[in-house]
């Protein structure tokens, strides 16, 4: 008996948990819920249905775990509780300072309707939290720093195309080596924004745009980017298609503690992430989560969850005697 | 209330236990258990009991984990399923062909008498298994390598040490740098065991020994030395106990995949560890998981488990809320 996904939202995210549902044995592609006109979306998968997000309700008990692939500014806080009334949920929401108020919400919805709903999947938040507790739990009498990228910050780029007189834009976002090395090297710095990471701009300009003024407006913006250290380089909108189509991201989470009865023994836990494609990545690391949401239902719990949670053998189709006997 | 820690067996391991406990606000030590002579120990702790494991059962009641700190080869196989009749249990059992085995008999016990039993606890066994399940699970196509040190393989020292004229030895495992990039860069390589480790020995000769011959049968040794490049240095006493006193180890698990409709985006997920003291860390994740068992147990639940099905929240003294809000 295959798992029956459901998908919510068909844009990036959602065709990245469209292909990474068929690199999974036990899971089956049950339908594609959208907004949109159904009839205006060709899925990548011959086929498969294309339904308004109006009917999903029609759906319950063909579908064990929906995917939501919504934003968390304005779909996810409504639509997770929603379907979880419905449905065995799982979302990306990763706006950090109101995940407490969102995991309430979907807990409240989850347990009424006695489905499970594991919220905050992904890679940050997700697999880094993940490290974090881990390394913290391991080694407490210690200090951790994350550094994002190299990546592409949806966010920055689209502070730099709301200036006047630019067409375009993509930011990345890149940690600084000498930073890296010194927190890897127990050091324990206490390292400023611009210390720990470089932003670069690639800026198609409007014709006849000032040139020197959105690099001065870009340099000097509050938040995005007076605090760092930034590059900015003019291309054509050519280049920005050849060489900056991909959505690559990544990261690392790096902790250094002590041990010993006077603290003489250093040790450093680092995990990393270098992803050709963050929406398709996050969206590996949801397909997984929801594997784990439908076990959890079948064994009779309800109610949110997050990947601090959960028994990681739950992520995987192989049973706990296989897991055992080849990854021990 | 505090969990209240046993630890049986007091060499490096036990002693690695002891000062993480002391790290560990929500524990406290009650008493070392060894085979010698109780009065012939001394805890770095001054006042700790310390009791002839002939007593361990009256101990009943009084000790919530204990955590079993003897070696893989005699002591484990009978204490883990001995002890889990009495009382919880936590071990880093690393004999990796004779785990299943194991995790048979603790469970038995542990199911018989109420109790939990998480084995084979460290970081490989253990981090490095978690890392290989959550990455195999979030890239089902793609491939693993494991690689470890720099740090002292205790067995290649011990087989260096058996040879006629070796007063002492210690032998490093290095990973190979190119192999690691290679692996790193996506390519799935197929390493020999040659391509992957170096093998160096600083060994102390016995006066008049035949070094010539000594580095040969090194070198030549079947399993341990024959299918790796390995180096061979001579040393003083004094050399080995000045600049080879502490026992690091460390690695690396990478993991390499593809995502997309035509797996045309790679992703590298890393995790690593660079350990000063080999035991100490070992430990410190031994009480981590003591204390989930501890958690576990007072769920109610009861039989044996690995690092595999332990949900990462149960290993951090803070509450589930705290650690959403902190940590997401």
């Amino acid at each position: 008996m295959t798992i029956r996904i459901g998908i919510v939202g068909y844009g990036n995210l959602g065709r990245g948990v469209e292909s990474a549902v068929r690199q999974s044995p036990d899971m089956e592609l049950a339908a594609i819920f959208s907004r949109r006109d159904p009839a205006s979306i060709s899925p990548l998968t011959p086929g498969l249905k294309v339904v308004s997000v109006s009917e999903a309700g029609s759906w319950k008990g063909a579908i064990d775990v929906m995917i939501l692939c919504g934003g968390s500014a304005t779909d996810l806080p409504t639509q997770t509780p929603e379907f979880a009334s419905h449905f065995n949920v799982v979302d990306s929401f990763d706006t950090h300072a109101c995940i407490s108020d969102h995991y309430a919400a979907v807990d409240a919805a989850a347990k009424k309707a006695n489905h499970l709903g594991i919220i905050s999947v992904g890679w940050d938040p997700g697999l880094f939290s993940l490290n974090r507790l881990i390394s913290q739990a391991i080694l407490p009498q210690g200090n951790d720093e994350t550094f994002w990228g190299k990546g592409v910050s949806q966010g920055h780029s689209d502070a730099v195309r709301r200036l006047r007189g630019v067409k375009d834009a993509r930011q990345y976002t890149i940690p600084v080596d000498e930073a890296l090395a010194r927190v890897r090297s127990g050091e324990k710095p206490s390292l400023t924004a611009r210390q720990k990471h470089l932003r670069q701009c690639y800026v198609v300009a409007e014709e006849g745009a000032d040139r020197e003024l959105i690099t001065h407006e870009i340099k000097t913006m509050p938040n995005y980017f007076a605090d760092y250290d930034t590059t900015v380089h003019f291309i054509t909108e050519a280049e920005l298609q050849r060489d900056h189509a991909k959505i690559p991201h990544g990261g690392f989470v790096i902790r250094s503690g002590v041990t010993g009865m006077n603290g003489q023994n250093a040790h450093v836990i680092e995990f990393s992430l270098k992803l050709d494609s963050n929406p398709e990545f996050t969206a590996s690391v949801l397909v997984a989560y929801a594997r784990a949401a439908y076990r959890l239902a079948c064994q009779g719990h309800s109610g949110c969850r997050t990947v601090l949670d959960v028994a990681p053998a739950l992520l995987d189709p192989r049973s706990a005697e296989e897991l055992r006997r080849t990854l021990l």
